[in-house]
Parts: C-alpha cells; structure tokens; sequence
C-alpha cells in the first residue's frame, strides 16, 4: 500500500491535518491504535482559539461547532474573594474563544472523513515509523493477525505523548525540556448548568479552582489537590463543597450541583521536545508538547502544528519547494514556546504551591491585584488566552 | 526641646518629607546618626520617576534637577545579541523618567535646608524612639557627651534598612517578607561617557550586565557577579571585558573605557516589614522595604511613601482629620507590593540563575520575546518603570 502522508494517531490533529491534505488533493491514511468509540470516549479540553475555529472551517467541519459551540467573550479572574471579569474581546479588538468540547471536533472530523471515504485504520497495534531520514519512508502495523506496510513521502506523528513517534527520533537529535508541577486538577462533568455563562479562574487559600462548561447544561468542575489524592476518596458532595469554598460567595451561590457522570484527578506537567522534524516524521501537538491546561492551550497548539505543517506540505506538493516543511519546526515551536510560558504563568500564578514561602504568596496577590487593575497587564493575559498571531 | 515631628535620617526621603511638611508649616527636626559628608558619599540609585520629580518641585527642591538631569523616554533590553527598545513616552501616554543621581537629590535637599534654617542633627548617637503607642512620644540621642530627648507628636523612621526605627517596633506587631538573590551586583563609577544615551538591560548566558549613567559624562556599569566574589579580584580591565563580553557586539563597541572611581559588589534582596505605621511611629523607604534594584525603584518607593506621609501629617495638623495617617500603612503598602512585584519579575527575567534547568531557560527566554514583540506586554513593563498612579 502507498499513500502521501502517514498519519499516525486519530486525535483532532490528525483528523485536522488528515482533512485539510484531503481537501487540498493529498493523499494521506491514518493509524489509529485503539478504535473509534475508544478515541471519542476521551473527555479533553473544551475552550477554541478564533485561529482553531478558523481552520476547522477550512477543513469544512465547523458546521456543528458554529450552531452548538458557545462564543465567550470573557473570562473571569476570582481571587479575594471578589470576581474580576477580563474583557477578552474589548482588549483585543474584538476576538473571542468558542467554549466546544474537543471530543465534539474529533467526532465531527470523524463524521467528515467517513463521508468523503478517507482511509483510517482502527485498531492498528506496534505502529512503527522506518525510514524517515531517508526519501522512501515507510510505516508497518499489525493488523487481523498480519503484519502491513504502508510506503509515503513523509510521516506525521500525532500520536500524543505516549505515542511511538516521538520514541522513534534518534535519541541524540532530540533534547526535552521539563516541568512538573506539585499538584493535581480534580476534574468532573456533570449534567447541571454552569455556575456562569463563562470561564472562573479561582485563586483561594485552599487552592485554584475552574468553573467551566461543555454546554449551556454541562458544567466542568476542578479544584487542585495533591498529587497523592485518589478518586475513590472524592465523594460528589465532597467535590462541590470543596469547589464552593474556593470561590466567591456570589458564585458559590449559583452552583448548581448533581451526579457526576467522571470524575479523575490528571498531574500538571510542561514539556517541550526539540526539533518537531526528523528528515521525513514530524511531531505534530502532544507527541512534542504538553501544557498544564491552566489556560486552554494544549488543543489549540496541536491546530497551530498542523497548520504550520499543513502549509508545508502543500507547499512540497503544489509548488515543489521545500521551504516550508523545512521552516515547520523552527516556526512551529517559536509559538509553542510562547504558549508554553503563558500555561506555566496562569498556573504559577493561579495555584497554591505548597512549598511557596510567605513572600511568594504575597508576590502572588500583588500580580493578580495588578493584573485586574492594569489595562495594560490584562491586554497581555487577553491577547494570549484568545491565541497569539500565526 | 520639642517639635511636631522627629525625622530619624537624612537620607533623601527624610530630607524630603521635612521639607514638604516646613513647607506646609509642621515643626520638624531631622536626627542623622553621621555627619554630613558621610551622607552625601553615599552612591545610590539614580532614576527618579515623574512622580518623584513633581514632588522635589513641590518641595522647591526641584531646579539643578531640571537642569543638569537627563530625561529619558526609553530604555532597551538586550538579548540573543540584539537590543530592543521600550517606547517609555510612546507607551504610557508621555510618561518618562530623568537620570539624576540620589547623591545630587540629598544635597539638592540640604542645601534647600540649610538655606532655610531648618534644624538637621548629625553625628547623633544612640537614637532612640520612645513612647510612639501614646499621644506623647519623644526620641532621645546622646551628642557631645550628653543625652538629649526631643519630645513630638509623631516620629519619621527614614533610617534605612539597619536604622533603628523598625527594630523599635514590637515584635509580635511586624511581619517581614524576605527573598535573597543568589547573585550579587559588582558595579563601577568611571567618568566616561555612556555606551547609549538610555539605559540597557542585557540578559546573557554569562549573566545580567547593566549600562547605565549619572550624567554625560560619568557612566554607571553592573554585572551580575557570584555573592562570594571579591572587589579585588575584578580588576578594571576584567570589568570592562566582562561587561563588553555580555552587550551585543554595537553596544560594546560603544563602550569608552576609563579608570573606575568607585568598584563595589552589592548582594540584591527583597523585604517587606508590615504594617508601615505603629501608633505615632512611621516607617518609611528603606526603613520598611527593600527592591533589588533592576527597575531602579528603591528611591522611587521612598519618594511615594513620603508622599503619603505628607498627605496624612498635613491633615492632621490642617483639618485635625487623622484620616490620613490612619491610611498611611495601608495605602502605602499597596503601592509598595506592586513595586517589591516588579522588582522581582524584572530581576527574575534579566539574571541568569545559577539553579535554573533547562526549562526555566527557554522561559525566561520566551519571555523576552513576548515582551519586546507585545505592545500589551511592554506597556505592561512600561508603566511600571515610569511609576504606576498614586
């Protein structure tokens, strides 16, 4: 078998990349390790950069999230016990993020991929990239007992953290960076209207908090808490009066609490891997980054990648120059390192760290108190929260 | 003997507020642990922000200022071997500072005291607050082999960070903040001119350098230095090569070489002593707190703290209202922690930390390059250097 571009992992990214290819007449096959219900069972990030919005437009899959997504102006910062809003738009001349469950794009790329008969392949085990530093890269995949191959051009990893593509770069060629943080999120869905009609970042003694939605009647819930906590540990009604106690009386008042339908507990950790290419493989999203979701960005950055590579390839393809699959890495992480540092300063200025000594927690109170009070320092959260220019 | 207020110190905020309040017709005399020369040999900041300037005018301490003083309108930051200019005017709306070294702001105020008859007391030893938590306080000194006792209604403490003022205070009613830098400044006076008519602020792999001025003619130069290092090993040669080694290529080719005249190496600190006001007892500047001085506002905070002294002392003695030194500590205080915050993050993004990892690095890296290529994030840094709002 042969194709253009292998795409190995069925996430958003490379359901986007596999649709925008697609839709400029290249071929492309995705491998995806598990199946379908087990990739659209991931619960993820929800919040979508104007940028994000725009590309799953050009890939013709935007439909669903423009009559169903909620557009949010807004966020807002609570701390002190008061609620301090961000005017997203009004400090960025008008730009705003659209509040859209990623499971909800990953469903709608599917829908759109099934309908124009594109090739994805389920339940593909031992993926393995061969040859990428050469021109005639090939991948191999067990399937129904049998072991295939599939030859292309080039490879596009977007097979997330724990995938084998980032594992196949040549360990000397590749340098890491790394953060973990000494907390947890808490996190739960539950079928019950939101506290507020948008974002509530909470800063509290007893730890951060984060009012979100999926929709007009899910609420996503978190509190931090130790790394060491277990689920098992975290009834429903412990979760909400714990949420309720880290947020503004105000707000307190207007959660609406019911069943949880999940409820896990996920670490916070920043990593970044140098370069995003190998000759022919290239790292696309969370094969190459991981962000705390402090500041919504790890969806939004994966759409970054495949549009910085996607521009290359067609470059390659439609007017054979190499320039842009050669420029993808340096590009590419110029704006996945911006991203990097916002997500590392929410979460820095957000949480409760537990080894903070008094004079860090007090620097803490007077960058929020000078962050919602500076037109200046608040453009600055704003313009990165709704995405930095391509 | 008896005044209205006893100042503890002759440095700038104490010879300001004196004067400020015999302007206004408050009975004052100044206390000074040494004499007069040993005051004015001291070498310190020299970047007075707008409001710092208005308020030596409104002393009428404000002509050789204006005169020999250099405004500035920008200052630049240099990294990855390039400089990049902050618009100071451009971004706060005209807002700029004027290089006018704290020595010349000390004697500028004595000779306006002098020449005003306004009593100032050196070489007073043993100075020491009495009796602040009652309406009847009264500071004692010993001079010329006698103890001598001025009894007041309030008591100034400009005394400096080892002054007696704060340690007067109960122990169990002051609460301290603290961080040390694990890094120090080695700086240079040298009578040559400037490298650049603004100031520069060079982060590189070999650590902070700072090109700075007191006027056209005579150049302030720091490099950040490890805190055991000697002032005898770094002989002027070594500075200077060091110093070039850390500036991008046009600014160390700029830099005219001379014989140093003052060559010291200071640790850099920050600290904070709450509440600012114990009964008739006031601290102010560095008497309650201290900045590392990346951002140059140490002088600055003195400056603003005397301000609202002033305020609450003139309306005491004008509108008998004890509103205003009620709201002294308070209102002193919020300014404060928004400076001891800029301070920090100046300090934390411009050195390189001898236990940063690799991640840290390419934050801080990222950092700069969000700041000079964001109007938000630079009008952010902007109006921190100018002096946020009273």
């Amino acid at each position: 078998m042969r194709t253009q571009v292998v795409i190995i992992g069925s996430g958003p990214s490379g359901l986007l990349l596999g649709q925008l290819l697609a839709n400029s007449g290249i071929d492309n096959v995705i491998l995806e390790r598990v199946d379908r219900d087990y990739v659209l069972g991931r619960v993820r990030a929800g919040v979508l950069e104007q940028g994000m919005v725009d590309l799953l437009d050009e890939a013709g899959a935007g439909a669903r999230m423009h009559a169903e997504g909620l557009p949010h102006e807004g966020i807002s910062l609570a701390f002190d016990n008061r609620l301090h809003r961000i005017d997203l738009a009004q400090l960025t001349g008008g730009k705003r993020v659209t509040v859209y469950g990623q499971t909800e794009v990953t469903h709608d790329l599917m829908d759109k991929r099934e309908a124009a008969g594109l090739a994805t392949i389920y339940d593909a085990k031992n993926v393995t990239p061969h040859g990428f530093d050469t021109d005639t890269p090939f991948v191999t995949y067990d399937k129904d007992g049998a072991t295939h191959r599939i030859d292309c051009d080039f490879i596009a990893g977007c097979d997330g953290f724990h995938g084998v593509c980032r594992k196949s770069a040549p360990e000397r060629a590749i340098k890491t960076y790394e953060r973990a943080y000494p907390f947890g999120w808490l996190g739960i869905l539950a079928e019950v209207p939101p506290a507020d009609h948008e974002l509530i970042y909470a800063n509290h003694p007893r730890g951060f908090a984060l009012c979100s939605m999926r929709s007009t009647h899910r609420s996503r819930y978190y509190v931090q808490c130790p790394l060491d906590d277990h689920v098992e540990d975290w009834s429903d009604e412990r979760f909400w009066d714990e949420l309720r106690r880290r947020l503004p009386p105000e707000v307190a008042a207007r959660v609406v609490t019911g069943p949880s339908f999940e409820k896990s507990i996920a670490p916070l950790r920043s990593f970044v891997a140098e370069p995003m290419r190998f000759g022919r493989l290239f790292l696309v999203g969370d094969a190459a980054h991981i962000v705390p979701p402090t500041g919504a960005k790890g969806l939004n950055l994966a759409a970054s990648d495949v549009r910085y590579l996607y521009w290359g390839l067609r470059e390659f393809y439609q007017d054979r120059s190499q320039a842009g699959i050669d420029a993808y890495s340096a590009r590419a992480l110029s704006r996945v390192w911006k991203a990097v540092r916002f997500s590392w300063w929410m979460t820095t200025m957000l949480h409760r760290f537990p080894d903070t000594d008094d004079f860090g927690q007090r620097i803490q109170e007077a960058e929020l108190d000078y962050l919602v009070h500076s037109q200046a320092a608040s453009a600055s959260l704003a313009e990165n929260y709704v995405g930095l220019p391509y």
